[in-house]
């Protein structure tokens, strides 16, 4: 029996960890673990993988050609439903232990056994790795979008008001005169210093740690480098025990936020000092 | 009067900002401001920036090169006697405000009123900006030194120990055997990555605040490229009142010893448990 | 004109604060602005502080003894069709800026102009930092009942298992025989410890903040005593200022919650750790 | 051989934990796992510790009552040979591994022998678990007076300027006139709020962990209440687990200063814009 009819052979149900217990777990610990509730916010990026993996699977034997394109088609319609129709969502992810498990869900729904053979050789350890990153990558340009809009808006205010004078302050006394728009533009440099620009935040720069496996590496020959060009990642992650445990991206995500919002809140601060009776007159 | 003789003449005695005060402050509140006891170390990278600033204030007419000549001799000479007379140290910064202040004590001692002349068309505000980017910069290769010896000594034990075998774990459970060598080599990637090796971290990546003044920028036409040059940044600070009032290089390298010390924490959780009597028999 | 009538005139509109600006707000500024998304959560706590108001401004003669009966009645009725009409609160709260202005809308929908008559003589300033202060109150019991149910747990297990021996750690070593029942009861007093039980969080210890008006007081002779005796609250606050601004009860409760998180967490490691093949073997 | 002479024959020099190594320890990890430098501040606790332990021995014969005098004077010896000699400090400290270490080095060089018999029945579990609750009280002490001095001036202030008006604010503009009194009493009651007042902080509400061992509790019939008395604590601690582990005093500590701080920050904050040129026009 080949290796990758080892899962379809032993999944006989739905159980993920079945094998160990002997019994069902208790209902409220049941629910407790689940995390779908908040982790199907990584769907788009858990079927991005799944497509990636699903292609990488044909040149080592474990995917028929016709099997690959029927599963696109299914992650095609899975993506699609998931986004339309949620009752349909709900219903499904009700039984889903967590992203990964909702996915499956739906390609044995729509492909019947061959829903399961998509998981050979790969763990839920690298997919939610992978899925992390490429979330924090969007947010990440998302945040730097906002940002870019509001340094813009100084710019502006900036370049309409550029020889208006103001009292610079020191120990909120005055100290000296400056421009406003040297002011607006103190805040430009700040926001691009507390940057979203580290390796982390930029697909290009992120390896990819698909390949990882569970903690070990990968027993097959897959072709990994194509993993992460079709992921738009720049390169793999390098030791299989690091790829799969490391948050660091989403840390360094979270304090990138935190300058930027020092940094805001700073300026609103001013703003609403600027506006007090006390500053007006 | 040239401009340079302004301070000169004005200040006819230590007192730092005497002017707006018809009194002495109270003696506890002067104890408590006075910060010469923790920026003391400081002081070697306030000389740097001296020794750049004399330079700089030759070429605009400040300085003649006779003076300067003489203001670099009596820095070389604080300098020495600083780290070897801690008597003097002490001495003279019992009545020091801070590590400008103390210098300037210094070189008035050493030269007369020309020590005075040192400070002509710059602030405290970006000397201190200066000081604290070189001495985090300094920090910031310390601990990458010390940092690349553990995984030096990790590289070492893999090498060492490379066909050891070991549980792999998941779950604190049994999950697959892995090599020593793997495990160790984790260690080297998330090291780097939480990285000490971000733009404001090298010397050759930051912009440097002198020619900021106190917040409004320099009215002499000071030659900031050569004081960059001089220190070693690769550039100078574009807007004057952020390069003064930026410290997000210092919490920078605080997250990144954030992130350093949970992965050591980490490692040695590891240790301390395959150390345990549980782990060992 | 008495006083109690000047709000009623004067509010020809359900406007909150047009007063001082000529335009609307911006649309994104006002959807920003609103609070309703998440204050919803202290409706309950808001109605029952109506109650004591309007009870309250009987004897002062704002509200007849009938006009009290119809605003009892009209705030019983709002309270259960929250509850039970979700399209209802979603339809009012559409248009609501905060809990306080919810059921303002709500009230003027029932009773006419009467409705706006409840506000006379109070602050939201007071009533948000009164809710709050019962809905800690309220999430402390819980937390407290919770925590007291885990800790019977323990209770229970040790005493059905009062003399089973195991091993004691130091530094994850073998180091003195212990009991299980010993191990399990560390958890009582700890969880105690870091208690639920300061001050702020049982309304028999905490004073009511109602009285204090936006930040100066209230110029109605109110019968603040009545009104903390009708909430259960023990006395009134002191100092209006710090009344309307104090949130320490909020960060007290939030300590309280780490504390116990931290113990738990300590005690859950420990029982995944008994529970590795290390530890059982 | 009686129990209590088993240390005293067993322990040869003056190795802390020689038993189980038969090597040195490397001299870095030796210098590195020294505490002395910080823990000395331990001293003046410990010693009133030792105190209370040598006449709880007595009663259980461990010492004679001639013995707990040579005991009293030698530690009365060494707490002011401590302050006032601080060369013979360094010195005996030099080679102190720990405060605990340090005295019975000091208790040895005074009394031969008998120093090591002090150990008897306790564990420096316990006893780093006592000194640093009475620390902690102490340092609470010190804080609440240091508060106490600053409320009463305000309430100074407040006396003196009894009906100088001021503007009440909100968002930072004019909302209702207050009084200064009013503006500077509000400090009062914060402060008290974030109270060093809980249980851990009162040595008279604080239970005593001496007699908890190692972790496994004291296995003669030591009369643990009395030592508690001794030392002005009102009880002693029930589960010695807990009792050698917990340091949630040090953290509600920490917390009740972070609010402290906080409030006092607040408060600074609002006379440097009360002492701003645009809030003094």
């Amino acid at each position: 029996m080949p290796v990758h009819e080892y899962r379809m052979t032993e999944r006989k149900d739905d159980r993920l960890w079945g094998g160990r217990f002997e019994r069902e777990p208790n209902a409220r610990f049941d629910a407790f673990q689940r995390s779908f509730a908040f982790d199907r916010r990584l769907l788009p990026y858990e079927i991005a993988v799944d497509r990636a993996w699903a292609k990488a699977l044909e040149p080592i034997g474990i995917f028929t050609a016709a099997e690959v394109k029927q599963m696109l088609g299914a992650l095609d319609k899975i993506e699609k439903r998931a986004k339309a129709d949620s009752a349909w969502l709900e219903k499904v992810g009700a039984d889903a232990e967590d992203v990964h498990h909702f996915v499956e869900k739906a390609l044995v729904e729509e492909l019947g056994p061959l829903g399961w053979k998509l998981h050979t050789g790969r763990s839920r350890n690298e997919l939610v790795a992978t899925d992390f990153r490429l979330f924090v990558i969007d947010a990440a340009a998302q945040i730097r979008n906002a940002l870019e809009a509001i340094l813009n808006a100084f710019l502006q205010q900036a370049k309409a008001n550029r020889n208006v004078p103001m009292a610079g302050m020191t120990h909120m006394q005055h100290a000296q005169p400056i421009l406003l728009s040297h002011f607006l533009l103190a805040m430009r440099k700040p926001s691009r210093a507390t940057s979203l620009d580290c390796s982390m935040h930029r697909r290009a720069r992120t390896p990819v740690p698909m390949g990882s496996g569970a903690l070990a590496g990968n027993s097959f020959a897959i072709d990994r480098g194509a993993i992460a060009r079709e992921l738009g990642f720049s390169r793999c992650t390098g030791n299989s025990l690091d790829a799969v445990s490391d948050r660091d991206f989403a840390l360094d995500y979270l304090f990138a936020l935190t300058g930027i919002a020092t940094h805001l809140s700073r300026l609103a601060e001013d703003f609403v000092l600027f506006s007090s009776r006390n500053f007006l007159t």
